[in-house]
């Protein structure tokens, strides 16, 4: 499966006082990444919402490796780092559409609650969107 | 009743790269506001929601007479406009906390919107909380 | 000159717990079609700030018709509305791209603060401005 | 030296759609803690940014334990982990104002640019920030 990065530019708002993007707002950027990945693989927010599931973020980490700045166009790749038990964890590569050079490395880890408000296994729970997911586990992560 | 004003100050993350307090945030800091003014006329938006009634804002307008930055204290007062109908209205005034001088004068215009999903008069439905409103409203706004 | 809406989806953090958009986000949706705009009027906010102007917002209201969802798609449409002394308004109408249904309708306040750090005409000050800006003031809020 | 937890509530604002605190706006918590904790031992980022430093974020991380609802209570203590270099970290503890619950525990890396851009040792540049920030290194985490 082809997935295309996620491409988007800062917004004034998301600058701060440096004159750059605060790095908070990256950690939105991910979810944008995400949700934009889930729909390309079938597996939407919306659709896994309308089943029951909910998906929250167990953990979140970001290294900044470059600054960027008001109206600068970036990409964010997604893969999918590994999925064990009832966690999985996707991994985050933003770059600077123009070089190419890396701002952001990331990683989150989720795990998926079910109708019944409890963490399921998706292997057994929504094995159709398991099974997408485990194509896409990047080697190099895993 | 004696009503204090809202006292906060400005996050890192809420400037912008003007070195200023981006504008979008005071209308957060609007909402802070009355949820504080909520709160100490005995009518928070806990126990609204609870009640099963939700506020939505209807309109909202600010008129910025003078910027913030980084770690400027700022009060916000709050007082009732008016209430017709279904529709009440607060008006808000910011100051600098050091100076006093005026940061922003602002409105929102609210409603209820009941259990039923449909926008209640306060006056029937909440007479206690209409009550403690009415008693609230500005002379000089209405 | 044609300019074409600014069109956006919600994303997830844009969401509060009524389950909609947060009002305060709509202002900064009135920024990002206001940048698309300028850009699109040849006039962008790095050209301008470049050029040494800086463009506070003086005030701000919006009026809310109909909420929107996380995902949903939205288009985002920016006129001129009045170009007066120092001072000059965009209006903005935000439509729900897939009913056409109005969500919001809004209006921003400018003026433009020259190198010397003191508001300034346009008029006079970035003459070639002034004419692609009052070529589109909107006749209907005028 | 007696440094307090910093203590706020979670917004109306923070929340998003799965009514509860989104958890990028944990990210902002951690800043507005470290504020107040730089403010608490003398070296508040303003006397940090007159002096022509910059403290940017090189990477952030952490872990959610429980969510938080709309205004909750929450206090977050502010220790250093290790200084390095020109690196330095901190290391945070989010819990319930109520319970005691922990919501979250994170850790950010730091270093400080200097006013000729360049990253520099706090421990030859401003000795005496080194000094004290030695001096509150938590054993627990170096």
């Amino acid at each position: 499966m082809d997935i295309l990065p996620y491409h988007r530019r800062i917004n004034y708002y998301e600058t701060d006082k440096m004159g750059i993007t605060h790095h908070s707002n990256y950690v939105r950027f991910m979810e944008e990444a995400r949700v934009y990945f889930l729909e390309q693989i079938g597996w939407g927010f919306d659709k896994l919402e309308a089943m029951g599931y909910l998906s929250p973020v167990l953990s979140v980490s970001c290294k900044y490796k470059q600054s960027t700045v008001f109206n600068e166009e970036i990409l964010i790749s997604v893969k999918v780092g590994s999925i064990k038990g009832v966690k999985f964890t996707l991994v985050y590569e933003m770059t600077k559409a123009k070089s190419g050079h890396i701002i952001l490395t990331g990683e989150t880890e989720h795990c998926f609650i079910g109708p019944k408000g409890m963490p399921v296994r998706v292997k057994n729970e929504i094995p159709d969107f398991y099974n997408v997911l485990i194509t896409l586990v990047d080697d190099k992560q895993s």
